[in-house]
């Protein structure tokens, strides 16, 4: 609604005043100066900018041809084309469940691999969906004026809603693609996105888990790095190989330094918006007393798993995935206590702040939006410990419990008053979890839950109510082993007929676990109502004023936040020198997979598969393996492909390094990278590693599809 | 002076007290406890904490055989003897002077390296003097009873310098040794160490400095690291090679990741007693200002260099020492930033003041002395900026400059009136230094002195008595300009004229430079002078009554500071995880070499010599070439050996990481970390890429020498 002219002669005032204000204040310009930063859109690629930094023009068919050799894969990763016969190429840990699904007892293809040497051999997966974006459209007018003008918040919302879904709707029946409405800008513009769409996949080729995920959690989110994290599926139409005449011609050498590379992929979600006050509360009040919290679970975690075998066992995959989330997190906060990058935020600030406050209209709509923010950030800090310590935490069956009795409540109520995750659409999912025979050990229910008590008490004190809720006049100890031995949740089947039976069961249960969770639920519920009203609802209404003043500002010269649909990202392949002043290459190679293995031993993470050890002298160890470059991305960018400037599939995506996690706040290349395994890599293991000379072949000997 | 009972009874009672005070207060324990620190004497190596810690049982041969067999490099390094007849490792960088001095034209020896196959082509060296230590001997006794009882400070200082003099000369002509008296626990001990001196040192074999210093300035103060730093020299008496029954047998297999290691060498200097007061001075006044200083000139000398080839190799030698100081403050820096050292230190602090108000004759004694140092600190913080500013900097002819006026000037007074630089006994290094006809470039000299000039300005505001001296009411590009161009201090004859002249003909001359110096020189004599008096008088005798009162409390259950005689450390061959959460392994291997230099393009400091490349299959790959160790060390280490737990040699100090630099102030072994070439690379290399084959024979030849 904002870029269209005929909207209000008031915007029209202002797209010229944009322009101005560019030249006077260094508005876009000064935005897009010095990075290779953005997630841009298939319809607004930075032109400009990519023949001023590098020199770099190609037509429309250059975007085109990119856009439609781009996969996503629907359960959040990437892919590309890479035959005119449907080959897709993608991270191992990407096609990960798929594989493990297609696994049984005596073939373990993730820990083993797998190759199909014929066709008839490839595995045809069981759920999978792949999207290809065909074309996108500009709708915003359409959306825009199914609004009526001067519509109360609600009202328009529930219009524009309205006007999405059917125009989703005689789209899909009209072409038979995909279509979705994708809000950009966040309501700056919309467009309407047609994809077409694969789900007879079939798995061709995978390397060892070991191999494609070398490191570990060690390496995990580091560089140097030396993973072959690559699968590759094939789609079939009609029981027949897909007919793909876009895909990616693979480059026999790779990239070389400083070249040139472009990401075309599905960056999930981004913050970048957020205000300098939103951003000081997070690095201040949120990510330390989070760490704080994760680290000290981590070590009751620890201490558990160092009892016994089968406590280790127990504890392994809450531990690995708290190990994961820590590192994610540590990265984030390093990169918001960078002084540097915090003032570059806020020199962006400013900028759009001077622009809002230069322009009477922008000034009435969103002046004082900032301020908002501030405030509610100051309230949402005056509750903070609290809020952190007002749920159903620190063990699973506390958390089924309070399920149970959210669940039993809402349910009397009619859909659209529930609380948001206990609508009927959400209710299959949530059943198939809450009755999940997974096996849950009291042991360590009772330790963890022990500690989340414990904790409560530190921060809040003994008077607290939700301390006096779970502690109900016990020790932290007492009290967790109370609930625990006494609860029959361990049961599906008691959870069951709990849940059946409806608030009047839950009301008469006398399960202590059941009791506690109803004690912590009304101090939970009031602490909830509280964020929403006081907090997330402001914070929400002035975000979408900061927006819409930042695109009336900037326009498309910028780049909107990622919305896990397909972006094109640049940058180049490049080195990096650490805080401790330790220069990162921009390469691995094989040498390095042996110097890292051979280090620790061959062990744990760093053992390689028998495989690589045996055939180790049929592959050149001097070909680049991974390496690192500049280009803008974050999660979902997972598998996508790194395309040289000739449209050439140069590498893969699989990951970017701890200094990069900032990414969902701010973009940065002085040290975060993006890291790719080396499409000459991918070809030396195929052929000298697993002897996959027939899926070379085919990959090698298409011609090239322009 | 301190650890005799006889000295006085108070003294006595404290004996007995600091028992006490151990048990009740966690004393020395507490010191003492989770580390594997401290840089041992050896006559009072830590043997309890090696059984409790290490289960490491030896008796005093295991010590005394150690020591023989270590080598003191009296320019700054050290060695260890590796067979009977002579044979001494050391690093490639400590042998470095005595490399190039046997270099000529044609025979470059350091950029090809040099084996002498048979001993008739040993290379003797022109100047070196490598010390053994013969014996050590307590004479605390005799020195502290040389002084008069109640003798006022400065006469106890002459009473106490006349008897070790008088104690090293007598020694010296009864054994024909080297001998000096050691100075202990700040004077908390005195010793006699005998040394056997070998002058006649010749070069038997070193690799190329391209691979001894594999990775250079990037990787300098770095693990992982992949660095052939070694070179072997031979020790001759009497024109044969000498007999050195103590050496130290090779491991042919080198360390394991766990292994408890020894190094033993010669710690330059440590300032472990500093106090938190001038810690906290370091961190937040000295070092933030000093690095800033630094980066400020490393940008002036990279600009100046990016002009022309000439100019490069004009500013490099500068610009390569502001390289590694700038690196080496940085890890002190980060180090002193870490709060959890920081909290050590004060931990460490709080024990010992602790401890001293609870003794009142300590209290007497040293109570006060931290606060004393704290308002010098405070002194010395409001003259900081000014002092940074007061010298003759900015340029080598100012320096020189300002060398001239004083040494005039100086002269003229007697010997121990003088500014202590220019005492007699300095006088010769100085006119050497001063009348070096090394050539002096007018353009880097401008530059340089220009940014000095404009960085004073800044600092300092255009009224301050030095900006005024330096710019003489000129802008300073003018004011350096105008000095540089008019000089004649470029040439070493119009420098000496002006020695020789004297203060005459200094007040005479014209020369603008000297000019310049003169209006600088009594700005920083007075600033010199409250220095001097009001400063680092009162924190030197506050240290020694700090010092003396930990040495009362903890004896010697802790360790000296480094006073570049021969220590024992000892640790465990471990790898760490850095601040980003990257897992650094205890070992690197070949591989690793051929990873790093092949991910660089085999270029700059990352080229390996013709050689490795040539015969690469020559050696295995997976060899254990360097390894990192919480040994703890600093400079004066280079060349030590590191020992196993049987005495045999594994190692070969030769670097710290960046994080360990910090052990200037604090040990730290979570991420510090010695670095060793790995006796098993140094085999692999002699024997496959320089066919070094007698040297080897020679080594691994030789019996077990105990």
């Amino acid at each position: 609604m904002f870029n269209s002219l005929e909207a209000s002669p008031a915007l029209l005032k202002l797209a010229v005043a944009t322009f101005l204000a560019a030249a006077l204040l260094g508005g876009p310009a000064a935005l897009a100066a010095p990075f290779d930063e953005g997630m841009w859109t298939f319809d607004n690629p930075p032109l400009e900018r990519l023949e001023r930094d590098h020199g770099f023009i190609a037509g429309q068919d250059w975007f085109d041809h990119v856009r439609q050799s781009s996969v996503r894969f629907n359960d959040g990763g990437s892919g590309s084309f890479i035959s005119p016969e449907g080959l897709v190429l993608t991270n191992h840990h990407v096609g990960f469940g798929a594989i493990q699904k297609l696994s049984s007892e005596g073939k373990d293809y993730v820990k083993n691999g797998y190759y199909a040497a014929t066709k008839d051999a490839e595995l045809k997966c069981q759920d999978m969906e792949l999207n290809v974006l065909v074309s996108i459209e500009d709708v915003t007018k359409t959306i825009a004026g199914a609004v009526a003008s001067h519509a109360p918040p609600k009202e328009a919302n529930d219009q524009r809603k309205a006007a999405i879904a059917r125009l989703e709707k005689e789209e899909t029946e009209k072409t038979g693609l995909r279509c979705n409405v994708i809000t950009l800008y966040q309501g700056g513009e919309y467009a309407l996105y047609r994809f077409k769409k694969y789900t007879d996949v079939r798995l061709v080729f995978a390397p060892e888990e070991q191999i494609a995920f070398f490191g570990g959690d060690p390496d995990n989110f580091n560089f140097p790095r030396h993973d072959l994290d690559m699968a590759i599926f094939r789609v079939y139409e009609d029981g027949k190989p897909a007919s793909t005449p876009h895909y990616l011609r693979w480059s026999v050498e790779g990239p070389k330094v400083n070249d040139l590379v472009f990401v075309s992929g599905h960056p999930g979600s981004t913050e970048r918006l957020k205000t300098i006050a939103q951003l000081e509360y997070q690095r201040d009040v949120a990510y330390p007393f989070q760490l704080k919290s994760f680290e000290r679970r981590l070590g009751v975690l620890k201490a558990f798993s160092a009892k016994s075998e089968e406590s280790a066992r127990r504890a392994k995959s809450q531990l690995r995935s708290i190990e994961n989330t820590v590192k994610a997190r540590r990265g984030e906060f390093q990169g918001l206590s960078d002084e540097r990058l915090m003032e570059r935020k806020a020199d962006e600030e400013k900028k759009l702040r001077d622009y809002v406050g230069a322009h009477p209209d922008l000034s009435k709509e969103a002046g004082g939006a900032w301020d908002d923010v501030a405030r509610a950030r100051v309230k949402a800090k005056s509750i903070f410990v609290r809020s952190s310590f007002s749920t159903f935490r620190g063990s699973r069956l506390l958390a089924i419990a309070g399920s149970i009795v959210r669940l039993t409540a809402e349910l009397e109520k009619k859909n659209e008053d529930r609380l948001e995750e206990y609508g009927d659409a959400k209710l299959d999912s949530l059943k198939l979890s809450l009755f999940s025979p997974a096996p849950i050990y009291g042991d360590l229910e009772e330790t963890t839950l022990t500690d989340a008590f414990a904790e409560a008490l530190e921060a809040l004190g003994a008077g607290d109510p939700y301390v006096k809720a779970t502690l109900d006049g016990k020790t932290p100890a007492a009290a967790a082993k109370a609930a625990v031995a006494g609860t029959k949740l361990f049961d599906a089947k008691a959870r069951k007929e709990l849940v059946d039976g409806g608030r009047k069961a839950v009301e008469a249960s006398d399960d202590p676990m059941i009791l506690l969770a109803r004690r912590i639920d009304p101090i939970s519920r009031e602490l909830r109502k509280t964020t929403e009203d006081e907090i997330e609802s402001v914070e929400t209404v002035a975000g979408d004023r900061i927006a819409k003043a930042r695109f009336q500002a900037y326009g498309r010269t910028v780049y909107p936040d990622a919305t896990f649909t397909l972006r094109l990202a640049y940058g180049t392949v490049k080195g990096y020198t650490t805080a401790a002043g330790y220069e990162v290459p921009p390469f691995t190679t094989f040498h390095g997979l042996f110097e890292r293995s051979g280090a620790f031993g061959n062990s744990g993470p760093f053992a390689i598969p028998a495989r690589w050890t045996e055939r180790k002298q049929a592959i050149r160890h001097e070909t680049p393996f991974n390496f690192a470059c500049t280009c803008d991305i974050i999660g979902g960018n997972s598998g996508s492909p790194a395309v040289n400037a000739k449209g050439e599939l140069v590498g893969l995506i699989f990951d970017g390094n701890i200094e990069s996690l900032v990414a969902r706040f701010i973009y940065d290349d002085v040290v975060g990278r993006a890291v790719c395994v080396d499409s000459a890599a991918m070809l030396e293991a195929m052929r000298g590693i697993y002897q996959a000379e027939a899926l070379v072949q085919e990959i090698l000997g298409a011609a090239d599809p322009r």
